[in-house]
């Protein structure tokens, strides 16, 4: 279980969130106070849009509490759409191809969750993304192959939609021959002008995203906030709507 | 094109092969005199065999000539039997997974060659892993892929025919759906007790494989080698007995 | 010896400078086609300018063209003033503090050349570095040393006359302990408004610093370029009227 | 505040140390559960005496736990002699120069503790190093300036005089200019036949040294250990004697 944060708005410098307070990202990733991985120090990444229309993607596999180079770029670059994220490796190496966010385009992801028994899943969930995408499979974890598999079900036509199908095809690949819990899901991902959040599980705890735990109200105006309780394949049409919601405005933070 | 080398023979201490030399791993890292790629500095690797049946594995992103732990590992391992290896990246990512020699129980591998038309093939290939090996398919390279495509046809069964049989597999997937040229191979494969050594093109140009373009006679001495040129899938019988020969006692090189 | 690049002018995107074109930063840390060291994959460094007073440096350790972050800011990183450095390593280790550009305060600066005997040099350099900055000396060489030795002479206050003064005191010492050539020197500076070139050689052979080795006149309009010869302590006054000459507009690239 | 354990006796797997058991290092430097830091991630090393007289050196700025190479080496290394140690910095930045052991010649050196007002007293604590060892000044921590300074002492001649000397100069220093604590002390070094251990501080909170926080009296036996609680620099020669206990057998940890 990895940690993440997410900003859209008015631009921001990085630090504001990477690197000052008591909840950054670097507190986040030396010590977390809740969660069963306290620490979230295997690799970390930054996805920032400026003037272009594709994201910029800083990550590497050091603790972000120890990259200088973090330091700097957070300090010097200013946004007003961007993701963050710091790693808990559950399974797979610690190597930047594995760490958040992932991007195609001018889409990037970030994800918090677990997909059960994805070790044994892993040849069928490559299997499973497409082939027009599969050059841009690099690493090796769960969450990158859900980003891909959704990008093949059409993020630009149906930003929410191709998620939940991509959620959904995972889920049942786990339910076949994987083992529970067989998703939890929180994530992030945007195009650059509307960021989306869901969360998800297919048992009763999804990971926790809540916008209280990361600032307080009087540093920044949060104006919608969604988490989406997805209940599983069958109850997608139902949920469908929920999915909808967006993050036009405020941050978003996930346990 | 990557540039490796191999010993099996009395026990040496690695810097002889990986420093010291105008020759060495860490020359051929900077400036090879010869081929397409003269610098080959997209990490290197070690395998070596002492006392356990499994390989040792130090390998790294980093050029061979600035890792400090390299010239430290070289000077203090003495072993008579071992791997070596610098690559430079054709395609996929510098990353810690795609360096090789790869490993798998007792077995190791290092390659240099090409497979016409990988980046178009790599979900192919991923697929034709087998099962039960594909928890080990930790990078995205080409020769990873052969490596345990041949595990599966049992390398300790028949260790040059189960590598055979891989090379023609993947060649014939180049056929079906990649460019030429379809196979360049040169490898060297070990279980610890026997060095195997082979190269193979599908065209005419297989990378070289020389021992004296390494040291001096005067310096090792070689009492057998094999350059195994298979001509084809079709003349694969009549080649197999050259693939046959084995490096009980020698210095293996490929350009 | 190093290869690099300043561009102070309207805003361009680093890529222009770092990424493309047959002489990019990238080409000339693969093989640079004139010099002693073909090779610049020592290392790597950027210091850019934006709204802040302080330059953002992102440098690492990897050579810069398997650097997949390098690509990614380069891409999206737009700056009407910044530096860029491939490093050579003659001897201090391959170390993000060893790379270059140096930072204090708003002042950045990047350096190609050499100090004769160096390595016997190493402590009495330290020793000569004002105690007041001496918390910013965190690598071994001697361009940071060069750097800090100028800050304590006020770069504020005279950033060519500080310089120069620095780079004489090296020679001197050099002269007393070390060996020929005493001082080679190429630098490029900045305090994020003025972007000030010099070069220098205790000898006959100044590193060389040319516009038209970098871009084609029709791809970049130089205004003004400024390589300094000095010829050594006692030439100084006639010499330190070129010293003042600035780059106010233009591209600097040292061999 | 790092961690370090060190064997000497029949030769042992590293992993046995490094690796295995729930006090091994892997897990020290995930979650330690007494001391300061908690986190001891930002780079760890081994040193380990084989069959030169020369230590082999190993340390990155890794996390322990992500390392795959330690975890090959730890496997696959078998010695009568190793230190091994993960580091939390307290002021100087990751990097492999500042990470222990440290070695010189046959000698090598690790440290856990601290020099109060280190920061202010830098530049006068690099002065202090002999002129012939600085050639070895390789990093910028408090620790390895003791283990210069002591070299510089003569650790053949005296190995404990020499540290004891050496430590007693730092705290001089640290009186004059710095802060309070002035010394907390505790390492190891060695130059491959006997093993030093020592613990001082220049209050009453010398960093701990107990075995039996590492491993349990089955798993291994000790036969001797010796934490020598120095007093300051005016009661060293009646805490000399303590100091000269050795460690022929038996392994140290400290917290």
């Amino acid at each position: 279980m990895c940690r993440f944060l997410a900003w859209t708005g008015a631009p921001r410098y990085l630090d504001a969130f990477v690197l000052n307070g008591d909840r950054s990202l670097i507190v986040q990733s030396r010590g977390a106070l809740i969660g069963k991985t306290p620490l979230n120090a295997d690799g970390f990444g930054l996805a920032w849009y400026g003037e272009r229309e594709t994201p910029c993607i800083y990550k590497d596999v050091n603790p972000a509490w120890s990259d200088a180079n973090l330091e700097q770029i957070s300090r010097h670059t200013r946004s007003g759409h961007f993701l963050a994220h710091v790693r808990a490796s559950t399974s797979m190496a610690t190597s930047r191809n594995n760490c958040h966010p992932f991007s195609l385009g001018r889409w990037s992801f970030m994800h918090n969750g677990q997909v059960g028994g994805h070790l044994r899943l892993r040849q069928d969930l490559d299997g499973m993304i497409p082939a027009d995408c599969y050059a841009h499979r690099f690493g090796a974890t769960d969450s990158e192959a859900i980003f891909l598999i959704a990008a093949g079900y059409g993020l630009d036509r149906d930003p929410i939609g191709a998620m939940m199908q991509a959620v959904g095809d995972v889920e049942s690949l786990s339910r076949a021959k994987g083992d529970t819990p067989h998703m939890r899901f929180a994530a992030c991902w945007s195009d650059g002008r509307t960021l989306y959040a869901a969360r998800y599980a297919s048992d009763r705890f999804p990971p926790a995203c809540s916008i209280k735990s990361v600032l307080t109200a009087s540093s920044c105006a949060l104006n919608r906030w969604m988490a989406a309780p997805l209940r599983g394949p069958r109850s997608r049409p139902a949920q469908r709507s929920k999915w909808r919601a967006k993050l036009s405005d405020g941050i978003a933070f996930s346990q």
